[in-house]
């Protein structure tokens, strides 16, 4: 059986840069509980490793009862710039590990607001990232996805797109919007990586038998990357670990191809594609989970 | 045989501007030829009655020639800033007729450019409006109109749009631009007359058995509306005047659509439909020209 790894499976700039950051303040801080500002990637494995390593994701409402925080971490998706402001006016050291795109998409929000636009963000306005640039956009801002009707817009319009967004979402916006309105300014502020990712795991998912899609089940983008990958019509598994693996999934089966969501860490994946190795090619009864 | 006509048939709002502009300069300068930059509008019949009326298309390269130039009258479509620049130097009385929502088109390329954006205008090459927003769009300009392959962009690109064309053609190139670039400013500057005559006559052209597009051959945007029409399976006549009405079109046809371009006259439309009621439910021997 031939098992083909997606070049652009795992951890993106931004999160590597988070990741790194975080390890680097828990080292100047050995021997003290370092928190993250709820779990620094949407990433279960991850999470649990640094807990062992003394980083802790931490509410915002148990901030203020907790005097012993000695580094308060932001992750990549960004906070809202009110809450930012007031955990500052609290005296904690902050690291601001918010991924420099969703930065820079934040920037492009407050500007879009100060130059008069009605802001539009195209995205999940339940994920944190849109939570965050949602507080830039100025209190005319609308959040749109794929199945929300079109509203009434002003006459003249920006929009800001959540970076992990396919392309697709915002062509279709764009298309629904542009015949309404006089006047629309576009920040295009889709990750490249994001956008790589989710075109090489396309190419990949027409080409083979079984599509593996690595990643935590409450990650956005690996969600997206299954979802994907069950449009094209390809058997796909959305797991988290090896340990999920069974052996009937590769019964006749000449090729997987595995990807994996920006959160994932290199590791799991080298987990997933030995344990593959193992099992592939042996008879199996079925189903039976392992 | 039931006739039905499109209540947006004929004259738009910039075009019977520009011939009241025009006729108001022939009163005040009764005896004299006035003369407009180019033929007026794209209709043969209307400025064949325009020239009974001493009011006459004159060629760029003929002015310096012509000494008697009493007025001359810039079209709807408007002209090149350069050209305007040099006729003005030229001490002519100049009488600026473009169609407001062109002018506006025009202050938007330069806009654009004087903000740093590569500017694309999406339209047809050809068309004077088009020639005349190019001179206000900088040097870095481009024309895209459905069939031009996608050119190498920079990262920030603004675009205007020839005010006749349909929004599908402003979506699809939306469409095709937003991967490729990082920041788009787009003015949408289809004039809603145009966009509302288009929607009107495929509402039209989907209802009747036979539809009559009356206007200019030379007419962009009559053209368009036969297009229109044809790409919907109707039968389709475009014709300039009644005279070329057929017999043969009208044998066991229930209902009959009649539109008209911006730049048709509405004596013309009542030749067309007077010629209809004339003929129509006449047994005929065929296709015979009457």
């Amino acid at each position: 059986m031939k098992i083909i790894t997606a070049k652009r499976a795992g951890f993106c700039f931004g999160v590597k840069r988070a990741i790194d950051i975080t390890f680097d303040i828990a080292k100047e801080n050995r021997g003290h509980i370092i928190y993250t500002l709820g779990p620094l990637i949407h990433n279960p494995q991850v999470i649990d490793d640094m807990k062992s390593k003394g980083i802790h994701p931490v509410d915002i409402d148990k901030i203020n009862d907790n005097a012993n925080i000695k580094a308060l971490i932001i992750r990549t998706h960004g906070i809202p710039c009110e809450l930012y402001d007031s955990i500052s006016a609290n005296g904690f050291r902050i690291i601001d590990a918010t991924c420099p795109f969703v930065k820079k998409a934040q920037h492009y929000a407050k500007l879009l607001k100060e130059s008069g636009y009605q802001v539009i963000i195209l995205g999940d306005i339940n994920h944190p990232e849109v939570r965050g640039l949602m507080s830039y956009a100025g209190k005319d801002v609308m959040v749109l996805n794929g199945d929300t009707p079109l509203p009434k817009l002003k006459s003249k319009v920006g929009v800001v797109v959540q970076t992990t967004q396919p392309v697709e979402a915002l062509k279709k916006a764009l298309s629904d919007i542009i015949e309404h309105i006089k006047e629309i300014k576009v920040y295009n502020t889709i990750c490249n990586s994001t956008a790589l990712r989710l075109e090489e795991t396309e190419y990949m998912a027409k080409k083979v038998d079984v599509m593996l899609v690595v990643g935590g089940k409450n990650s956005a983008n690996t969600t997206q990357l299954a979802n994907l990958c069950r449009s094209l019509n390809v058997i796909t598994y959305h797991i988290e670990t090896a340990t999920e693996l069974e052996y009937g999934w590769f019964i006749g089966i000449d090729t997987v191809g595995i990807t994996a969501g920006a959160s994932t860490p290199k590791w799991l994946i080298k987990e997933v594609k030995k344990r593959i190795k193992d099992i592939g090619g042996r008879p199996s009864n079925g189903n039976r989970k392992q």
